[in-house]
């Protein structure tokens, strides 16, 4: 169905109506010129917003609608945890040009409400408006957290165990295998002429956690739950967008102390590994630079470090020092490094 | 200066290094995974978002940089009044193409800012990255409000006066006299192929209100100030964006109610009266339906009608009915026509 058959209004209404309100600080939610939250007396509250454009964050040529729409949000949930808070609400803003049909948002906006589902979120508003050409989205999180709980980048002190949960690199390994089937399409496309001759089945067999960890990435509830189970409040944290090292440094400076992380302590799946190795890529680069693995990263006191050894994928890689000693990688020759932030950079990789 | 020089972080530095929080309720700016703020005790929370496309919603031909930043800034606080609140933070997300300089985005940080500044608000976040094509801007906005004073659409009642700020249609005649000349420009430039040649001087003069109105419209802080000295508390509001027909349908369908709108009573500025004419446009539709005006179009008892008539830039432009008599406007002669929103809409209007 094209989006002119029912404009901006209809469009809205079809893409809201299945909303259901699930939290209770969500007091009016899409349809006024605002939404209106409450949160409980005391507690804080906490905003984050991410934008996204085709052909810079996704290729709609390997990334389902669903798929999408469900990453969007999951990215800024995980800002969210990554201050030790409970994301409440979004809202979501699509451009979109004239290719797109009804059906192709009603995708997106079935995985973003799935995203809010597993997640006790609430959509409640937003913008639909065209674009000339791609598409482009903006999401923005609310999130509440009690004031004794707030963990920002800035407070971890020497000493201070460094610890990261799951595993680095995947997804980056899954980005690396769509691009290369795409080529390969491209290429018979190439020689072909005519689409409909190609004959194309791309090679992920065995590979499909890669691909999942690229396309569907989890914001990490879990590990703030298990933290505050475990009665471990974390000095400083934050979300692996960029690459570990990016983040380190992140945390390093905006705390004012150094860190000494050491490459084999960085958990990685064994696909990643094989999958580095067959493109010919060193897994540590990966890892440390790969980026969109939206694991958390958090510094926790010394006198926790037992405990936090204990809990479900977190490991501790490293731990901090004074400024003066540097941010250093120590690689498993003993060899030192000083850590650079490699990580993607959007706007100096523009040309 | 292009920002390939110095990158995400480096040009995120530059432009938010001057900002200075303003709001007590403002803990934690722009620096860390998510921006914290912290209201009174028992308010709520207002939350409004906005989406600007190059070639959708603006045109960089005519719109200086600076006036972008203050306009797309502006348009959100205007729906956080609209909701009776007192705006305090924004979110501001750029997705920006190769062809844009530092300098560029500098002129947008400086109009976005003095708009923050004359409505006390605190800019604590965003993200900016690339766009392989125009520029996308997006906004989210947040505002305080008590309880008792949050204003929907849906609270109009039978027998309330229906009031609007200011004047209508100003800004759709900006935009008409903006497009003009550019057309002339454009024709010119067609016939001297080298742009050096063309001597383009545009033709504006005793227009300016009218372009001041499109560049640069103001929130209309002043009249829910005025309003609650007044100690009237509008029964349901709106900003006009769309335009007062597209916007009073909506008071209408969310109250369950009617309307009798007076064509005699629309509050015209004598620029836009005269410009229309010389447009050969009837200037009660581009009233009617011109949008962009960021006017106040709210509801108040019969009993206020006394005490909102003395309001300085405040106009009675008719009253609320049931909801079985219809939407209707009163021409000047007496005639009755349904109201039809024939506003902006542009995803409809796309192809």
């Amino acid at each position: 169905m094209e989006i002119s058959e029912i404009g901006e209004f209809g469009l809205i209404k079809r893409l809201t109506q299945s909303i259901k309100i699930k939290n209770e600080s969500t007091l009016k939610g899409v349809g006024d010129d605002c939404a209106v939250v409450q949160y409980a007396a005391g507690n804080r509250t906490l905003i984050t917003t991410d934008m996204l454009m085709e052909g810079v964050h996704f290729d709609l040529v390997y990334t389902p609608m669903k798929h999408l729409g469900y990453k969007s949000v999951m990215v800024n949930l995980s800002d969210i945890y990554a201050m030790n808070g409970t994301p409440r609400q979004i809202t979501v803003s699509l451009a979109i040009g004239k290719r797109f049909k009804v059906e192709d948002l009603e995708d997106f906006y079935a995985g973003a409400l799935l995203a809010c589902e597993e997640h006790g979120v609430d959509l409640v508003g937003g913008d639909t408006t065209s674009s000339l050409t791609g598409l482009a989205i903006s999401i923005t999180a609310l999130g509440e957290v009690r004031p004794e709980d707030v963990v920002g980048r800035d407070g971890a002190k020497e000493t201070d165990v460094i610890c990261v949960s799951g595993n680095l690199g995947a997804a980056y390994m899954g980005l690396q295998l769509f691009e290369r089937e795409k080529s390969v399409y491209y290429d018979q496309l190439l020689k072909e002429k005519d689409p409909s001759k190609v004959e194309f089945q791309p090679d992920f067999s065995g590979r499909e956690y890669l691909l999942e960890r690229f396309l569907k990435p989890e914001a990490r509830r879990d590990i703030t739950m298990r933290l505050a189970e475990a009665g471990i409040r974390p000095t400083s944290m934050i979300d692996i967008s960029d690459g570990l090292s990016s983040e380190l440094m992140h945390i390093c400076e905006q705390s004012g102390v150094g860190c000494r992380l050491y490459e084999e302590r960085i958990p990685l799946d064994y696909q990643t590994a094989a999958a580095a190795e067959e493109f010919n890529l060193n897994v540590t680069t990966c890892a440390l630079n790969g980026g969109e693995d939206y694991e958390l990263l958090f510094t926790v006191p010394l006198t926790d470090h037992d405990a936090v050894s204990q809990l479900e994928d977190v490991r501790v890689i490293g731990y901090i020092t004074a400024a003066s000693e540097g941010k250093k990688l120590v690689c498993r020759d003993q060899s030192e490094f000083e850590l650079k932030a490699q990580g993607w950079n959007p706007l100096a990789n523009q040309d």
